[in-house]
C-alpha cells in the first residue's frame, strides 16, 4: 500500500471512522496517524479506529514532522484535496516526494459495503418521508408562499426540524426558475396550477440521500409521486418524456455496462423526443459521504458498473423562460439490476 | 496595477458587483474579465461591473487563453483560493509567471466603504432582530426542547424563515456544550436554570451579521440582553468577568493602536481574574463579505486600527465540563472610536 496524506474531511471519515472540520490523515506504511487540534481530541480518541491520535496546534507542521521521521521516499495526496497554499507550506524542505493522484481517495468509495448500503438505504427513506411531510405541509399552508419560504421549509420537513442534516442546499422552484437547474429560491409565490420542482436530500450517519420530483401544484392533491397530471399539455408531454427517459435508465441500467451506456438509455428518449440540447447536463452521479461521488453517469465515461454501485439516474429537460422538468431517484446494483433506494 | 486572477466567490463580488458559485475574475492591466458558465451568464451580463463577460464550459482553459493573448510577464494570485489541481492546470505550459500572495485580495477590503458599513449595520440590526425573535419563542417553546431542534430554529429565527441567509451555522449550546467554543447541537435539552450560549448572523445583500449571547435560562424573562442574573454564582462571576472584558475592549479600543493591543485589553481583564488558560482564542476577526476577515484581533497582530474597519469583540471563558461564556459584538471604528454595530 503507498503512503498517503488526506486533509478532506469525508476521505478521512471513511479511512477511519471518524472526522472533523480540521484534520489531517496519515498512512505511512504500516501506521497511520489522525492529527487534530485541541477541540477534537477527546472525541477523536474515543472514535478513531486503527490511528494514532495526535494533537497538534499546526497540523500540517505535525505531518511535515511525521514523513520526515517516517524516512519515506514517496507520499501520495489528491491535489484537489489541497490548496496551493498549503502544498507550498507541506513540501517546503520535504525529501519526500509529493505525488498527485486526483481523486486516489475517492475511488476507493466507488464500491459501497452493506453497511454504507444500510445508511444509504436509510437516507433515502428518511429523504422520501421529508418529501411527504413537504407534502402535506404545502396542501395545507403552501397557497400564495414564497419559494424562499418553501426553500426553508423544505429544509425543515428533510431534516425533521434539525433532527438530521441535509445532503446539501435543497431546489424549491416554480415555472421558470424550475428551467434553472440549480435554481435559487425567489419571492416569487406559489399557486395553484403552477409547475413545482423539488431536489432534496438529508444524512444519515453522514450518508447521503439525493431525490428530485416535479410536481403539479393543487392544494388538494398535491403529491410528489411519480405519476403526475399538468394541466398545461406541454407540461405534461415533457413530464412524460422525462419520466420515460428515468424508467428506461433505470430498468435497463445493468452491472457490466459502461457508465456512458447507462447516460444513453435516457438521453436517446429525449433526443428521440426532439429535446437533447435541452437535457443540458449529465444523467446521474455516485452518491456515498459526499453528495458527488464516483461513478459519474455521463456520455464520456468508460467506467464498468458493477454491483453495489450507489448512484442517481435524473434526467431533465429545461425550456429557458418556460419552466423544467427532472425526475430523480437515487439506485444502488444489485444482481446485476438498479433498485431505487 | 497588478495583474490578478480570482476565484473566490467573495473576492469576485468585491471588484465587479456580481458572483456566483463558479466564476473566474481575471484583472489584465486595464481590461478585466468575468468567466463563468451558461448557467449564469445572463445574470452575469446583467450585474457585472467593469468587466467583459464571457461564457465558458472549461473556465481554467479561457482564463490561460486569456492571460495568454495578453502577453503578460507575471500575474497574481492568492494561494488559498486556488487548489493544487487548479494551479497545475492554469500554469501548464504557461509563460507567464504566477506569484502566490496569500490574502492580496481580502487585505483590499480591510476598511470598509461607507455603502460597506451601511449594508453590515442593516445586517447586525437584522442579527439582533433575530436574536428577540428566538428569545421570545424560547420563551413560549424552549422548555425540554433539545438542541439540535432550537439550533434550528435559531436559524429559522435569523433567517425570518428563510427571507435572508445566514452568516454562518449558528451555536446554540446548553451548560457543558457551552464550553466547546465550536459545540455542535446535540440532543440534550433546555430546562430552568440553564446557562445558554448562543453564536449566530444573518447576512443582508452578501454583507455579515456576527454577535454572541450567554443568557440565564429562565421561561419567564429569558432574554439576550447584556445584564443576565443566573442563579449559579460560578456562572455569574464568570459572566461578569466575560461582560468586563468586552466592555473594556470596546470602550478602550482607539483607531491608531495595533490589534494585539485590543486583544490585550479583553486578555488582561480575563488574566487579572485568573481565568487567562480558559480563554482559548483571540478577541475577534474582521466581518464583511467573508465572516472571518482582516483585520484579525489576537495577540501577536501588528496591524494598526483604523477607522472604517470592522471586526468583532468576542472574549470568552470556557469551563471544560462545565460551561462557557461568550459575549459578542461587530464593531465599527468611526472617529477613532469603536461603535457597536
Amino acid at each position: 500500500m503507498d503512503n498517503y496524506i488526506l486533509k478532506n474531511e469525508n476521505a478521512i471519515y471513511y479511512e477511519c471512522g471518524y472526522s472533523c472540520d480540521n484534520a489531517i490523515y496519515l498512512s505511512l506504511g504500516s501506521e497511520a496517524f489522525f492529527i487534530t487540534d485541541a477541540r477534537y481530541t477527546i472525541e477523536a480518541q474515543l472514535e478513531v479506529n486503527h490511528a494514532q491520535v495526535i494533537e497538534s496546534k499546526d497540523l500540517i507542521k505535525t505531518a511535515q514532522k511525521l514523513i520526515k521521521e517516517a524516512k519515506i521516499k514517496k507520499i501520495v495526496f489528491d491535489g484537489n484535496d489541497f490548496t496551493f497554499e498549503t502544498y507550498n507550506k507541506l513540501t517546503q524542505d520535504l525529501k519526500t516526494k509529493c505525488i498527485n493522484k486526483p481523486n486516489f481517495s475517492m475511488l476507493k468509495r466507488i464500491i459501497k459495503t452493506p453497511k454504507e448500503i444500510k445508511y444509504l438505504t436509510k437516507a433515502s427513506k428518511l429523504g422520501r418521508k421529508g418529501f411527504t411531510l413537504l407534502a402535506k405541509y404545502l396542501r395545507k399552508n403552501g397557497f400564495e408562499t414564497s419559494e424562499k419560504f418553501l426553500h426553508f421549509k423544505t429544509i425543515e420537513k428533510l431534516t425533521q426540524t434539525g433532527k438530521f442534516d441535509v445532503s446539501f442546499d435543497p431546489i424549491f422552484a416554480i415555472n421558470e426558475n424550475s428551467a434553472k437547474p440549480h435554481a435559487l429560491p425567489t419571492n416569487k409565490k406559489l399557486h395553484m396550477h403552477d409547475l413545482l420542482l423539488v431536489d432534496a436530500g438529508v444524512k444519515y450517519k453522514r450518508y447521503c440521500s439525493d431525490r428530485t420530483c416535479t410536481a403539479y401544484v393543487d392544494f388538494e392533491h398535491l403529491n410528489f409521486k411519480r405519476e403526475q397530471k399538468f394541466k398545461n399539455p406541454k407540461q405534461q408531454k415533457i413530464y412524460d418524456i422525462v419520466l420515460k427517459a428515468h424508467e428506461t435508465a433505470i430498468n435497463g441500467a445493468k452491472s457490466g455496462m459502461k457508465a456512458k451506456e447507462i447516460d444513453a438509455l435516457a438521453r436517446d428518449v429525449i433526443k428521440e423526443a426532439g429535446y437533447e440540447h435541452y437535457f443540458v447536463h449529465s444523467t446521474g452521479h455516485g452518491v456515498g459521504l459526499d453528495i458527488h461521488e464516483h461513478p459519474f453517469i455521463n456520455s464520456k465515461s468508460d467506467v464498468i458498473i458493477e454491483d453495489n454501485m450507489v448512484f442517481t439516474i435524473e434526467p431533465g429537460i429545461y425550456l429557458p423562460n418556460e419552466f423544467g422538468v427532472r425526475i430523480e431517484d437515487t439506485i444502488v446494483m444489485k444482481n446485476g439490476k438498479a433498485i431505487i433506494l
